[in-house]
């Protein structure tokens, strides 16, 4: 779609494009996978075959972030990976809370991901008394248990353990309601899992997951090949 | 980032972009909202400010897709939405299958946007004999109960069902082999949930689900905003 001539070198990471934001975490993703067996320097082709993108793409995604590969060699993998790491600001591990903690909730619980990435689970909250108080299991650097807390004191709780971002997987007749509670607990991130769209004071990121988004992508190249 | 003058009007959905199609799937979602609470007619920029993008990109997004709006009034929802469900080949449902009833695959089945965006999960495999041969709900049209199959005759029983999609929710280290039975069964699209890249031949679409994704590109926004 774009050609190399039209590659804009601005460093400093401060207009990346969105788009390329989102591939980030798929580049980094793809370069702990080459590391893990083993490989130490990757070019353009090789990591976009990994991400499942075209080298062009991932040489112009790169070139946002600087110079960083070496012409005809390729990308240190252990460095990109690092400096994407940086850039993604989870250098120094970002404090999580769930809140929900149903079918959706465990199973986010359930996601060891998340540690590898650099998040910590700190709290998970759920309104069900049931709930309430029970042990669950988190598998973070030390694998140990966190308690279901109550909704009852969130905004405090969220302040005290100051959470960063929050993981909003509670139903979509309560998520306006949660999420403003959040944003008042002092989080200014949120991503939401319910199917509805937030409306919170602007300085607030919000990223809305639809797990059937990716299925109507390949509803659409299905349709294509058809 | 692009101005309009910049649009292609490349009719026919042949050469739609990547990211404009992962982006189709948000458009089709912010319109069902929209028709849920009443509105007929949208114009790009409230398109824009549900779905999190600025109306050049709309306007952009939608022109790969033909004339579709009027100039100075907007979109009609109903029309717009149904011509994306065309698009996106969901306008006749998929048939899916899911791989993997653990605490993952259990939220997935228990999400009901599967059905509302066209799609029916008609199959549940496991491994695990205590699993196998269980009832378990899943929401369709009519709510109905789904028994837990064995994968020891995947091959046939997807072909038996006509299964288009499988969403793969198994461990890891048995991803691969699993994807290459699932393709043996006449399947040719994968929603792949497990952390490992999928070796399978060309004309095998996969799609790979990393849930921490969207939490890294919060930490980007929230790294930038200091």
């Amino acid at each position: 779609m774009t050609s190399d001539s039209e590659q804009k070198r601005t460093c400093g990471c401060e207009r990346v494009p969105e788009q390329t934001v989102s591939r980030l975490p798929v580049y980094r993703r793809c370069l702990m996978q080459a590391s893990a067996i083993g490989v130490q320097v990757i070019n353009s082709l090789q990591l976009a075959q990994m991400a499942g993108t075209n080298a062009a793409q991932v040489r112009k995604d790169l070139s946002y972030l600087g110079e960083l590969g070496t012409r005809g060699i390729g990308y240190d993998v252990a460095a990109l990976r690092g400096h994407l790491s940086e850039v993604l600001g989870v250098g120094e591990r970002r404090r999580v809370a769930l809140i929900g903690f149903g079918r959706l909730g465990g199973s986010l619980l359930g996601y060891r991901g998340f540690f590898e990435r650099g998040f910590d689970i700190v709290a998970v909250f759920d309104v069900d008394p049931v709930r309430v108080g029970t042990l669950v299991d988190w598998h973070g650097a030390v694998p140990k248990g966190l308690t279901v807390r109550s909704i009852e004191h969130i905004e405090r709780d969220l302040l005290d353990l100051d959470v960063e971002i929050v993981m909003l997987a509670v139903p979509m007749e309560v998520a306006q309601v949660m999420a403003e509670r959040v944003v008042r607990g002092g989080v200014s991130a949120i991503l939401n899992f319910a199917p509805v769209a937030l409306e919170l004071p602007e300085h607030v990121l919000v990223r809305s997951v639809d797990m059937s988004t990716d299925l109507q992508v390949l509803s659409y190249h299905l349709s294509r090949q058809g």
